[in-house]
């Protein structure tokens, strides 16, 4: 008999639910929009129902369903318990005690950034790998590691928060989301590379395409780099360096087997990851001069795997 | 019937025998001076004898004696290659691959900072955790990372080298012996403490009693600390300042239980430990605040404990 998981990414506007099988091929994906009203209280129940569509649709039962994993944007306790999920509105949730007050199949919750990694590790771009670092460059910058194939979750549910490192030595003037001043991710995502470009642009009167750009994004200024836009040009270079020092201090601690570079700067494409390299063998330590540096391949569908591959 | 372990710690001067019963008592105790002329040729087959000698003593044999561990200063994989060990004047080595041409036991091989993290959280001041970051804190800065009761030995053998973090943002003049300029060990060691005094003592006119000590120690400056003195409050408040947002990165990564600080600088005491999570809860992932500072328990023979541990 076919057995079957199910994968659940929770964002903070829509919930995606995948249909796997046993052996990671995805059969079946739905959405639903994230209700963040009233604190989020309408999150799990909707989830639930959905939830039952899916069984119904497909013939799940206890026979054939091993589980389920969700993915959760918080720090997560035991595989359990939420501690708070800002974008969702929630405090403390406990995830798993409200389904399995509901039905019997098992269920596992973890930390979003986390189980995409999980997710990359198991049919994405590090398939053949079982230990390496996941880094999604978005707006922030998240995390995930996996060990010997398993998310190293933290003691306090915060494993991978690589994007929270205090990696500078000089604290900024602006806060961290995390109310921090020396955040990895304050220079690492595409938002702190758009501020690093802002920086540039105020202090010096060097022409540069972007001063033509309102508003411009990371996408913009990796263009003008590409164009070899003098002024875009130093600032990615400085950009490669936070990041290959960031990454090269990840390696010191874990020394995965690479590194796996999702979110949206990594659609800037191969020049990040030559970019990335290039800063990174001068900085990491002598052995680990050819880490590999892969492009996440799974996309928005990182989670559902992910999440997925919890319950296997 | 009675099994028994023996735990080997390789050190550049010495190295150090004991054997264990199963359940973590250590029975016997023993030492020969390490041989690291000729490219330290000798020394396998110096502990290779000193060995048999054990086996003889105790009467073990193939049905008592678990195996054999040894901890070796070097990036080792596969816990059978050591890669390199420079103080034993070794470049490639094959010691499992040595031992089993030998004699029967098994023989596991791992990087001599990791098994003594291994010691301390199997017998010593973590006895009771099983995901902790040891930091000794001596000459240089060496790190055993430990999740699940598990070493993190990494993908070329160097997991948990966080003295070779690239932690500084401006390079510094003098160099690491990994060749880095930004090494977390060059201001969190002993030596680097030492180098900051002296840093302090040359740019100002400040009075110290550092300035009567000739070529002082660590030790002298948290003496001179603890005496209230001055130039040495402000250097030890840097020192942990450094300290503190070194062990919040490798926190925000890893998130352990506990971080056992041992080596030299943790003979300075309780004032350490409080003086690091001082720092360190204005440092880190909000999540984190609790995070446990332990001295080490075990001493020198962390090693020969996590040795013994590597093959239960």
């Amino acid at each position: 008999m076919d057995k079957f998981v199910i994968g659940i990414d929770v964002g903070g506007r829509s919930v995606k639910f995948g249909l796997f099988s046993k052996e990671g091929k995805l059969i079946d994906k739905s959405n639903i929009v994230t209700r963040v009203e009233d604190e989020g209280k309408h999150i799990l129940d909707d989830i639930y129902d959905h939830l039952l569509k899916i069984i119904e649709k497909h013939q799940l039962n206890e026979d054939n369903l091993l589980g389920i994993g969700l993915g959760i944007p918080g720090a997560i306790l035991n595989k359990s318990i939420v501690q708070t999920a800002v974008n969702l509105g929630w405090g403390r949730v406990d995830v798993k005690g409200y389904f399995s007050d509901k039905f019997p199949y098992k269920v596992l919750v973890e930390n979003d950034a986390n189980v995409a990694a999980l997710g990359e590790a198991w049919q994405g771009a590090a398939k053949d790998l079982d230990s390496i670092v996941m880094v999604t460059l978005g707006t922030g910058v998240g995390g995930g590691i996996i060990i010997d194939g398993k998310i190293v979750s933290g003691n306090s549910g915060a494993g991978g928060e690589i994007g929270h490192m205090p990696f500078l030595e000089n604290a900024l003037t602006r806060t961290c989301g995390c109310g921090g001043h020396r955040c990895f991710e304050q220079v690492a995502s595409a938002t702190g590379l758009e501020s690093l470009a802002n920086e540039y642009l105020f202090n010096s009167d060097e022409e540069s395409v972007l001063r033509e750009i309102d508003g411009f994004l990371a996408k913009d200024i990796f263009e003008a780099y590409k164009n070899k836009d003098k002024l875009a040009v130093k600032v990615v270079e400085e950009y490669y360096f936070h990041l290959a020092r960031g990454l090269a201090i990840v390696s010191s601690i874990i020394d995965p087997q690479a590194f796996v570079i999702g979110g949206g700067v990594s659609n800037s494409g191969d020049v990040l990851i030559q970019g990335i390299q290039k800063e990174f063998v001068k900085l990491c330590f002598p052995t680990m001069k050819d880490m590999k540096f892969i492009r996440a391949s799974l996309g928005n569908d990182a989670g559902i795997y992910g999440a997925a591959k919890l319950v296997i």
